[in-house]
């Protein structure tokens, strides 16, 4: 299948490239490289070292045989994007192109109208451009878990059947969104539906886990085939920061108690689960929710066993509680359903430990790297709107 | 109390004003002038001749003998918006400031973008401006019963008791909004709800109904101090447009069966319920839900009312159906709560013959002006991205 990745040069969209092109498919991109300007706006750098966008390509093509095309271009800009969509023509748009980073959106009001326009423009115009020049293609969007927020129900995948002073209804589920960037999420999934209902469009909006990890199936051994590995703040998602910290000797940051539990996969899951989404296309017309996650754990559970894995590996990992920048329930009931990918034959790796050694033993060569970037590793942005660095507390008892 | 008006100029700014005032506020307000030019790109103008900004300050003054603060300035602009919220000091902010038209947001993919940027990134700069300068003032903030779509089941003020797989939980209200427009407002509610929780704003969201006529209490005799009045096919709202069609004797323009079924309140009600709002507010950290309407009829309930009244005053007033530009159910459910603003004080007038007769009657000495605009009277921006003039249609039986 043709499959256009709106994202290309990101953790998720560099890797997808690759690993979809090892499957088969024939893939195009676009990006506006952006990511890289953000990490480097919040003085921190990928943690496995990246390539230019020409190098990336380059290498691409010596590894797989065939050329990419990945432009570099803005998808606010509306123009660009019928063009690229009528060059190539897609079966499949995957949408990765997005500011992801919740933290981010939370510095001050710069960033979350920043945050908020980019995300709900790109999604808007790719929804009209579908319309325009590729009505029949099938719309796989990224949306995250982070969506419903924290019900105290369990959280079905998108819809649910309501009874409601006797009469009954078929209702998208609830959205409680604990950031502005999961609030664009939010608005991204109301205008991606709306568009499916009256243009008949295909979608599949992807309500996504945490993703960990550094390979996956199909990856070359050049190093500018790598994908990126950040760890900061912003753009560092847990598992990921907790490795980053184990091999740089740092304690592993658990925000307030830790008990927040949120569903995790692996970077080869998460390839896997979007090549199925797109492989088994929604219905004209349909819109359709995925949540996609292995596993869920305790953000402590987690801290623990990064704990574990760097004893077997020789690391003395400790582990410490931070005051939690954030406004978020830190006990809380959380039951998400997964069954949407498991009946397009999704396995869930369970397997999260031999994950991280694979993790910390990729990062271990760019322990000196890392280290200059040390500073990025306990936050200081607040959901309140201040800044200030969190402190190190003491473990409930 | 002190209240900032934020779209002073517009068909319920301009009114709540002066309400306001007769019932012993302090007003203050913004304006862009926006409304006049959306009017006018689409060809219409108010159907009662309205007056320049700097006239209407003048008239302000002369009839109620007290200054009005009206700046003209864009919400988009967050130094704009921080600057006069520290001038003005309000102990309630009213925002009103938005492009409120379903059709004009379907045009094409500018103005779809335009909306959703517009409004949103409006609303967020209020929210972070109140938090920066104003974080005790309480924001009472236009959304619309159009938020909630049209489920199968009772619509509750914003929030319902959700009984799922055998836990309970107080959740949100799905919305499933029927425009680009109405998702803008979604996201505004859903923006909205979440800085309360991280900031401790006060706000109240009101799902207003489709409001209509021309007269309220604290309306001078100035011809200066009157409000807008559209018809045209974006900004012209249901009763209004039937009254404005039955002035000019052109047919009452029924989309499809005209079995559509909404709520409406007259512009007097509208006025006495923000009042309401602002003068019972919020606590502090709450986000509450208004819906605000009077009573519920179907859009053809309301088509043969104008015809009656308009019979009485010797028109003779015809009812046509034109095919339906709009994605939307004609048979449909609809049973919304509204008891939140009875328990403040609202007493919802059921009178909408009399206050029908008192805009016809307003209109009658504009019968000319509005011949002018006749071209207006008949939709053609469609649901489906295309332009087409709505064609007469069979009733049917």
């Amino acid at each position: 299948m043709k499959v256009f990745i709106a994202g290309i040069d990101g953790y998720l969209g560099w890797a997808l490239a690759q690993y979809m092109t090892h499957q088969g498919h024939d893939v195009a991109g676009v990006d506006l490289l952006l990511r890289r300007q953000w990490v480097a706006e919040v003085n921190s750098d990928s943690a496995i070292p990246i390539y230019s966008h020409g190098e990336r390509v380059h290498a691409f093509q010596q590894h797989f045989n065939k050329p990419l095309d990945f432009r570099v271009g803005d998808l606010c800009d509306y123009d660009f994007v019928t063009k690229v969509l009528d060059d190539f023509r897609p079966d499949a748009i995957v949408h990765l192109g997005q500011m992801p980073s919740a933290p981010y959106s939370m510095i001050d009001q710069k960033h979350s109208v920043w945050t908020q326009v980019n995300n709900i423009v790109s999604n808007l115009n790719l929804l009209w451009a579908m319309r325009e020049v590729v009505p029949d293609a099938h719309l796989v969007k990224l949306g995250t878990m982070g969506e419903y927020g924290q019900p105290n129900i369990d959280i079905p995948e998108g819809f649910f059947e309501v009874e409601f002073r006797g009469r009954k209804d078929y209702l998208p589920f609830p959205r409680q969104a604990g950031s502005w960037y999961h609030q664009s999420k939010v608005h991204d999934s109301h205008n991606t539906h709306f568009a499916c209902k009256i243009w008949g469009l295909r979608a599949t909006d992807i309500m996504q886990g945490v993703v960990f990890g550094t390979q996956f199936p199909g990856l070359g051994n050049d190093p500018r085939l790598r994908t990126r590995l950040d760890f900061d703040q912003c753009f560092g998602t847990a598992i990921n920061r907790f490795c980053v910290q184990a091999v740089v000797n740092h304690p592993l940051t658990l925000f307030g108690a830790g008990t927040m539990r949120r569903g995790f996969l692996p970077l080869r899951d998460a390839m896997r689960c979007l090549t199925l989404a797109v492989e088994n296309p929604a219905q004209k017309g349909e819109y359709r929710v995925f949540n996609q996650f292995a596993e869920a754990y305790s953000i402590s559970e987690l801290a623990y066993m990064t704990q574990e894995v760097g004893a077997e590996l020789g690391l003395n990992v400790a582990v410490k509680h931070y005051d939690n920048p954030r406004t978020e329930l830190e006990e809380h009931y959380y039951n998400p359903d997964r069954e949407n990918l498991l009946k397009i034959g999704y396995t869930p790796s369970q397997d999260v430990k031999s994950e991280m050694r694979l993790m910390i033993e990729d990062l271990l060569a760019h322990k000196d790297h890392i280290q200059k970037y040390a500073h990025v590793l306990v936050p200081d942005i607040r959901w309140d709107g201040t800044r200030r660095k969190s402190a190190e507390i003491a473990p409930k008892t």
